[in-house]
């Protein structure tokens, strides 16, 4: 493998000095691109772009060729999983993502399976393996995942953008069915995301974006539990180096401390928590990713501008940040507006380092 | 007036002592009551339910017929106040509300003039005078009405359900603009809760439903400011008692402090925050309201009764809770359900009380 030319992500993770902050977007790859667009339409579906490797690699360097990131993110869904356990998963047009067989009695868990990443999930391998090589050491390479609830949200559910009635419903009268379910979700996960490792995944991510629709009690049992169980049976060193494992609970906000608990290195904290207090919270536990509103890119260059200043100042002094945006970038944002924000945090964080 | 036979909310609303913990429910008069969607299918339209007082009266009073609720809701909408202002209101069916004219220039917002409640939300004060006549004492009757910022969300981006791109857009390029809208909305609100409090209500709830998308700063000035301002322009006391006032950010756990020093008498709390937690960090400033997860009633009553216990546990022993959900009922619960939950209340909360 080639030496990495820019190595910040990786340092700021393990909160290493840098030179300045570095900077991803959630969502780097996608559909705000024109030329995202274009290979979408190209693939003719979203699952066939996520399952051919020379596709998802495409659409994975898009955005670096148009701005100096700090970091590439596997173009992957979390939701390939569940589809490789058999559930027929589906994109109706417009719709969201929709399975044609969730999972909603012991018969429907006992049913699944672990599936083994290099088989049904080798396109992901496949992709991953590609990415790395088509980087040639610009920047590192995150791999991903959904959290097991998140993904079981789906399983049950069998859409998404619902109100959690049925997974609800099966938390409070069917823990232990449910327990099961999660169980072999975050077995399938911490297999994968090794695989990912093993691939060539430089860092690893776990997207909690259901996580904060939880009491706090039901949050530690259903989600954080299964968190836990992932970051300890990951592979936390390969080539030579520390494999970073960020985990963000979208509205995760008041559980931090019991995140950081997991022994993971980062979290990812959306923009309603200010990070001086995030901080403060977690000390030197771990580095932590954000957190932007999302909308600020609807301003203009110069608003943008002053609020990556805030966001940088809210961390202050220090190593362990990364900056992102506190959720993923939405479809409509105008790339100009994306390329001030990564040349804003490169210029004004020089101040904040060493 | 007609003495108040149950005044337990009151006076949890107060911290005073009670004999057991009052309960009520955010949309309790809603479409889970199959008598509610027969007066709903007899009015023809929602906002013609909202605007006939005798109507809005019969489905105030329907829940409170079917389990002994500790106060009776005032049946409205929090969209009264711009459609009173002439945006034009209108409610596409399945589709949720939707403006013809939304707010988006300073002359839109220059056309815009504090509705006297008296005139042309009339209705709504014929409403509160009619349910207090009905009650009979039985019961309180809160008023309430939208936050600021929840409201300019709707009047901005011109319905609901959005990415909140436009008043996202607004807040940071046109912070001035925005202000200028939300001062009038503020002022809006105010004199149509001292209308509803003059008209009867002997208490008084703020919903700020979409204060929890705004970054911890942005919350401070664009959402609590004006939360402020309305706290400070309340009648506190009328016929002889205090009237208590409520405010509820949804996604708001993280700001609790901030709104209690509005000096406001109680918080809504939603289920993602511990009771116990908010009360150490709120103190004596204020009481608390909820906070069991809207889903548990989708669970067995038996399962509905632990829960119940658990968050009565949560606030634990002393005065200041009143029982409620963390959000807005769903409308596909069985009212059975919400049968257990009252009764559940009521009984295992004996023993936290004197």
């Amino acid at each position: 493998m080639t030496e990495l030319k820019n190595d910040r992500f990786l340092r700021a993770l393990l909160r290493q000095p840098v030179d300045r902050t570095p900077v991803w977007i959630m969502r780097q790859a996608g559909r705000y691109l024109p030329e995202y667009r274009a290979t979408r339409e190209q693939a003719g579906s979203f699952m066939k772009l996520c399952s051919t490797p020379e596709l998802a690699c495409e659409v994975t360097l898009q955005p670096l060729r148009r701005f100096p990131l700090d970091a590439a993110i596997l173009f992957s869904d979390i939701l390939t999983i569940p589809d490789a356990m058999g559930l027929g998963l589906g994109f109706a047009e417009g719709e969201g993502p929709r399975f044609a067989r969730p999972v909603r009695s012991a018969a429907d868990v006992e049913k699944l399976a672990v599936p083994d990443p290099e088989d049904k999930l080798r396109y992901v391998m496949d992709a991953v393996r590609l990415i790395r090589r088509e980087l040639d050491g610009q920047v590192p390479l995150i791999g991903f995942a959904g959290s097991p609830w998140t993904i079981a949200t789906y399983m049950v559910e069998g859409q998404g953008g619902t109100s959690f009635s049925i997974i609800k419903k099966m938390l409070f009268d069917r823990p232990q069915l449910l327990h099961a379910l999660l169980d072999i979700v975050a077995r399938a996960v911490t297999a994968y995301l090794n695989a990912q490792i093993a691939a060539g995944a430089q860092a690893v991510m776990v997207f909690d974006t259901w996580g904060g629709v939880l009491a706090p009690r039901d949050y530690r049992e259903f989600s954080l539990r299964y968190l836990q169980t992932i970051v300890s049976g990951l592979t936390r060193q390969a080539q030579g180096r520390k494999v970073p494992v960020i985990l963000f609970t979208k509205g995760g906000g008041q559980w931090l401390e019991a995140m950081a608990a997991t022994g993971c290195d980062a979290l990812g904290v959306d923009w309603t928590t200010d990070l001086k207090d995030a901080r403060a919270r977690v000390g030197q536990r771990v580095a932590l990713q954000g957190n932007l509103d999302p909308c600020v890119l609807y301003a203009s260059p110069e608003r943008i501008r002053a609020e990556v200043e805030t966001v940088l100042e809210s961390f202050g002094a220090g190593n362990g940040h990364v900056f992102n945006l506190g959720h993923g970038i939405h479809p409509d944002v105008d790339p100009e507006h994306v390329a001030a924000l990564v040349e804003a945090v490169h210029s004004a964080s020089r101040k904040y380092h060493g």
